[in-house]
């Protein structure tokens, strides 16, 4: 297995086919980057026709670079792909990421066989090939990224998307989430570097715990299911798979030229691997969410706190049809939580649905938390916060609480989840926002819904399960 | 059938346990709504130790004020609604909505007596009994509401709920998202007024052309199923049923102590009546949104406009696993589509994921949809905007396309319907927040994944299907 580090990590990055019109797209996808993101290596802009760029020297070919170029970026059209690639063959680069569209994924006889040509230009001359059609590598720890909205912090998630627009989203709504990447990389058409590359190189990166994956087709099937059944046997894995019904097929056609194979098969696989598979790219950001803020729960039962007697209702339901369990309350914690919250219209035998005078007081919200997650019959501890009500109430208020519950959660010995809920509203949104700000610095992850939270728990617990073990987490 | 018009339109209202504390709960879910949403009948503060509140002379007691009294609001503890219910009955009331809890849902024998107790005087005395535990009715044409923060305008949604944080939620949440009430109403335990009575009002009610519901337990079986059958025939029902695993009936015991019977049977039960069924609010939401906002499709094949690989195959299997059918496209359209849309990077076999020069170019963009919707093999559109990548780009220009679509739109004889997507940013929700708003006010609903918009629309035409005939919409 090769070590596919270099390609993370340029020395120097060329972009062919920057732009005199400032915000063009290989402009703002690569240039711009860079040069917001601190990248500490050498750039060289590549154009004939232009001289200089954003400050920076513009040279008219990747031969006319006075000194050894790591990587290349392609913003030119397909067709002078070809020539690019045979001067970068003659450039000695390392890796050329092809953003360029245009190849097998048109439908086109044409396209097909300008891949096939690059890639054969490529693998003659020693050039690794990234894409075509695709957004290349996120390196935040050398600032070498296609999106400078993500997090500056390097992080333990690796991500592999064949999509440069899930990748996007990933990092930016990352960002406010809290997930944080080791790297990602949008890899496309995966004309020569592919999934099952990628899934190597992340199961034996030590930056890396968490991997996810958004994955249309794969090439190489049988050392695919090789690579994850080791990866996922080291750390976790999360599966998105594009094309899972005959419309998504055609669509991964046109998207990646990716052959989606059948979804049974790939139902089959991530059973007998022990990958996680998710349905969305939300679900795919709620369980690496999971897995990078939450120790392994020693089992599935879950001590639901929160108000709303409709909310614990739901909340009940999504916990358990998630695959949790949510057990009533012994008789003694009961009698502990009854000592200080009313009996009219609350619930104390889990959901806990308690009294507004304990939901907006500091010590009983935060004594109500610490009995839950004391009782033995309990693994873990979600939660729940109405961000709707805390835009009457005031975001003060509804922060002096979050800190009540993060103050339980620091002394407690088990996993500890937060769900703060909008209802869509934008108000709420914000509250949202700022809150879990609070939450993520205090290391405790929140979830939107309860519903999401019980289906990325179930995922963390059941990776750990697969692997036949309780064992200290991926942090 | 008792027609229930009263309950909705008091003509005086007297609240009962109005306190000096200005934000109580009692005054903050009934006094101030009343006055803020200029509820037009009389309204009775009472309070024995009080005489002035908010500008209003508060009374003694309900015998005390010298005019008939329609409704009363109990904001009482649960030991005192006994005698104030013996005060109504002399008094000649209405209808009491019993705010105050503390009743059979406490789980003990007290509480349950409690109850008994109210409900029989209640009965013996002619006076109608919602709640206890609830928060009673929202009818904005009448001012008469528990919650001033939702929208002022009528519309033609009828909800009935156990819940009233549900409720409260969808009240606030429809503000943004344009769904409007005829009437609504929170009704908790059910010890009078159940979900069987309100199903009928609702069935017959001239202003409501859909009807929700959010059900813990069924108190008159074999009613309820006999209303729920002749009201699918007459409006479509949506249905949340809480409390469908055994946390979730424990819940309900102690929420509301409904019994929440089998999940199989309700199943059973929405299958041969027609009722569609849903399992959150967020998906009530938005099935309620496509009943109030698309005349019902011909039938199951969407064409999907939007921009994105990944994103387009996200869609072809959120359309296909939610019951849709995504079919591609046929080559004359495809032609034209060509003709102006660039072959590298671009779908255009449906989903369409085109390219950023027609994305961001109002006249093609319009075109697009309008050659879809224009197609015989499609009988719904739906239109993906990305929210995110309109925080960088600016809320002007993504203004201008979806006037574009809206205008496309608005020629069209098929329905369509918008999703916003913000991957839950909370600087993309601001945007999708205002330019959502453009959408419903061009009368075309918003739904923020494709995930959920597929989902309402399998509803609406499911229902239409179940009705065994294609005819005009709820509107």
């Amino acid at each position: 297995m090769p070590d596919l580090d270099f390609i993370f990590n340029p020395k120097s990055v060329a972009i062919v086919g920057v732009s005199s019109v400032a915000d063009s797209l290989t402009n703002r996808n690569f240039l711009k980057p860079l040069l917001e993101c601190g990248y500490r290596g050498k750039i060289y802009p590549v154009n004939p026709h232009m001289t200089e760029l954003m400050g920076l020297k513009v040279y008219p070919s990747v031969l006319e670079i006075p000194e050894p170029v790591d990587s290349v970026v392609s913003g030119l059209p397909a067709s002078l792909v070809p020539k690019l690639m045979r001067e970068c063959v003659e450039a000695r680069v390392k890796v050329v990421t092809c953003f360029s569209a245009g190849f097998s994924e048109t439908g086109d006889a044409e396209g097909a066989r300008l891949e096939a040509e690059v890639l054969d230009i490529a693998r003659r001359g020693g050039v690794r090939l990234l894409g075509p059609n695709c957004l290349g590598i996120h390196n935040p720890a050398a600032g070498c990224t296609f999106e400078a909205g993500g997090s500056r912090r390097s992080g333990h998630v690796g991500f592999l998307s064949q999509s440069g627009g899930n990748t996007r989203e990933l990092i930016l709504a990352g960002a406010q989430r809290g997930v944080l990447f080791s790297k990602a990389v949008s890899y496309g058409n995966a004309a020569d570097l592919d999934e099952t590359d990628f899934l190597q190189y992340f199961a034996s990166d030590g930056d890396t715990k968490v991997v996810a994956a958004y994955i249309e087709g794969v090439k190489r099937p049988q050392s695919f299911v090789r690579a994850l059944r080791e990866t996922v046997r080291e750390k976790p894995v999360v599966i998105l798979k594009g094309g899972r019904t005959q419309a998504g097929t055609r669509a991964v056609m046109s998207h990646t030229s990716s052959l989606a194979g059948s979804a049974m098969v790939w139902d089959a696989v991530c059973r007998q691997t022990g990958a996680r598979q998710v349905s969305d790219m939300g679900e795919l950001a709620d369980a690496v969410l999971a897995f990078s803020y939450l120790r392994p729960p020693r089992g599935r039962r879950v001590g639901v706190v929160g108000i709303g007697g409709g909310a614990s209702v739901q909340a009940a339901d999504d916990c358990e049809r998630a695959g949790l369990f949510v057990p009533p309350f012994p008789p003694e914690l009961r009698r502990e939580l009854r000592a200080f919250t009313t009996s009219a219209g609350t619930g104390i035998a889990n959901p806990i649905d308690t009294s507004p005078d304990v939901y907006w007081e500091p010590a009983l919200y935060r004594e109500t938390v610490k009995l839950v997650s004391d009782c033995e019959d309990i693994d873990l501890v979600l939660v729940m916060f109405a961000a709707v009500q805390a835009v009457k109430r005031g975001v003060e208020e509804l922060k002096r609480q979050i800190e009540a519950v993060l103050d339980a959660g620091m002394a407690m010995s088990k996993p500890l989840a937060i769900v703060i809920f909008t209802a869509g509203m934008v108000e709420a949104e914000k509250v949202a926002a700022e809150v879990g700000a609070q939450c993520l610095e205090a290391g405790v992850p929140v979830f939107p819904t309860m519903g999401r939270a019980a289906r990325a728990v179930n995922h963390l617990i059941s990776h750990w399960e697969s692997q036949g073990r309780w064992r200290c987490g991926p942090r």
